[in-house]
């Protein structure tokens, strides 16, 4: 399936790359089929969501960008977003013309630029784009979207699919929480639990470059040591274990390696025993910010901690700060783009899920919900990808 | 006992206006016995504290002040510093003239300046004066201090000493915690709880000043009617229960208070379910701010209150604050006495406590333990007054 415009037995690749040169009235009556992860009610993820085969306009009207999917992650928030547990909800329509109200599911990924339409000045055929907005639909094969929801990706030359569409929540949440709540100079340090995580790596990488220094807290596992190593060749100083975090003994080792030099931030993903410890860590005035809650406990903290230590706690929320700058959340993901195509910052591991034209509508759906489930089951990051 | 330069059968109180005007060589040799209630380690504060008689200087010099106590309350941080928990410990000397290091405990209180060192130009005899640092064990009947470590209260006409011993860390608390984490403007609402404590009854009173609107939790009570009715006196919008704030069914009754304006700052003194309670009236983005801990129970919040509501949990401490701005605190001081005497800001109840020169140091020692164990029992707060 995919894009029909041409059904002159081209791959769909080459479709795609002639279709970006030809933009104009002869194509104008033609469809494309989109495939789409939909939901019409919030409950157990695998049994909520659903395959949905349509077709959609395949000449993008004035400001509309017709999109085809490259790459495309499962992330937590989206996963939260169809139990009905996340707070921000997506609008249910009957716009992808089903019979009741869903949405498409999926809120981060790259998409390649097919057409435009005639107002279109942001973007051009061949160029990849983000979603500029929330809920933006993700886990389709094509859309068509308003080029203003769309943060386009002009030079992608060094960068893979899947890199670019694991910028947008990750990595940014990243660089905000190491500037938005303490003005860290070189030299200084943080700490962070979930160290291994997408975000904790990011910060690891994004606080070298600052020329920050990082206390990483990971579980206890039994290829520990093989962690420490992968996470101190991203720039982690230190790697300790959350038995060690917790530890009041081992307080003395962080002494020695900080020289008692304040710790005014801690980056916190997993709640509960965990947040604690390391707000423990933090010097006076010091600050705790919660992004995540992997441990799904509640953040408990001394009241001295508050009054005599002047720790403040604090949560951040990306999606907030992009509703609210959303030209700087573009550029923020502009440049860490950049940063990935210069070499100088990695992404973390991933397992990639093939979606492909060759797949029935059911075998597509199937595709996704085997991927969903090892999300759930915790077996890493998944990306569908589609070729 | 007390100021014996003149020992002509004056009282006290007369020997003290005659000393405020004779200040010279003629009593330069005079000493001045003072008691003061003393420790010398840290434990239980009934079994810590001794009563302690010594001879003081009565002859200023350069920028010393001889000072009499008028009133001194026993305040929760005073019984925490004895008992050692309390995070600031102050130094134990033998500059009382003890054989061991010891300290004179108390915190907060008014003093009358007696007589005044020949290089003291910040206050004359007959002003009052209130601790200017932290430490200065205000139990204790005369003392030689610092003019440098007073803040003198020159005028006092309209304001008793129980009302000026009490200026210094309850108001001042309220009026700070309500300026410095959210810029409340008239009609703006607060919650807290321990409504009825000194702070809380600061917090409503300098609030109503203000033009804020407050919801005061207080603990479930047989006299709750009589409570509401005295803090509705004071000016608080409502006063609600425990099992009122911890009721999600009474938010309806408090969107109606408020027609769901939000509630950006939530004051805390009880921590635990309490504290949980109030922070889940603030709106998106509030503030969270904890004093105290009559529970003695931990803070506990949801991670997604941190992450989706973006609330902001802080401590507040009155003494680090004073440390780094003590102009600024004096000044504080003298702003809410003036309120005082003009009528526009009440004290709250009291149980005073009588020290005269009468009692043996026995009767002198029993009075105060008597004070300090009804302060732990809960029965009100306790001020010493010496006569």
């Amino acid at each position: 399936m995919g894009y029909i415009g041409y059904r002159i037995g081209l791959s769909t690749k080459a479709a795609l790359r002639q279709t970006g040169r030809q933009v104009g009235s002869l194509s104008r009556s033609y469809a494309t089929t989109s495939r789409a992860i939909i939901y019409s009610q919030y409950g157990e993820p695998v049994d909520m969501v659903r395959p949905y085969e349509h077709q959609i306009e395949s000449e993008p009207k004035d400001n509309q960008v017709l999109l085809r999917l490259l790459a495309a992650p499962i992330n937590p928030a989206d996963i939260n977003q169809i139990q009905g547990v996340y707070p921000r909800r997506p609008a249910f329509t009957t716009k992808l013309g089903t019979s009741e109200p869903t949405v498409a599911a999926g809120n981060e990924g790259v998409f390649e630029v097919v057409k435009t339409g005639s107002k279109v000045t942001n973007c051009k055929p061949g160029d990849w784009a983000l979603p500029g907005v929330s809920d933006f639909g993700t886990w389709r094969t094509w859309a068509i979207a308003e080029s203003a929801d769309l943060n386009p990706i002009t030079e992608h030359s060094n960068l893979t699919p899947v890199q670019a569409a694991m910028v947008s929540v990750n990595p940014t949440t990243a660089f905000q929480m190491l500037r938005e709540f303490v003005d860290l100079k070189p030299g200084d340090w943080f700490i962070q639990n979930g160290a291994n995580s997408a975000v904790g790596r990011a910060a690891i990488q994004i606080g070298r470059m600052r020329g920050l220094r990082s206390i990483n807290v990971v579980r206890d596992r039994p290829d520990f040591d093989a962690m420490k190593e992968e996470l101190t060749s991203l720039g982690a100083d230190h790697v300790i274990t959350e038995e060690q975090a917790a530890s009041r003994e081992f307080q003395s080792t962080i002494d020695s390696w900080t020289q008692k030099a304040p710790i005014q931030l801690a980056l916190n993903c997993v709640g509960g025993k965990s947040a604690t410890s390391i707000s423990r860590k933090l010097a006076f005035g010091g600050h705790l910010v919660t992004y995540g809650a992997m441990s799904k406990k509640p953040l408990t903290m001394g009241n001295g901690q508050f009054i005599f230590q002047n720790i403040h706690a604090h949560g951040y929320w990306l999606s907030e700060w992009a509703r609210q700058h959303p030209e700087d959340k573009k550029k923020l993901e502009r440049d860490i783009l950049k940063l990935i195509s210069e070499g100088k910052f990695k992404t973390g591991p991933v397992t990639t899920n093939k979606w492909t034209d060759g797949q029935t509508e059911e075998e597509f759906g199937e595709t996704f919900k085997k991927a969903m489930q090892a999300s759930l089951d915790g077996s890493g990051k998944q990306v569908m990808v589609y070729e």
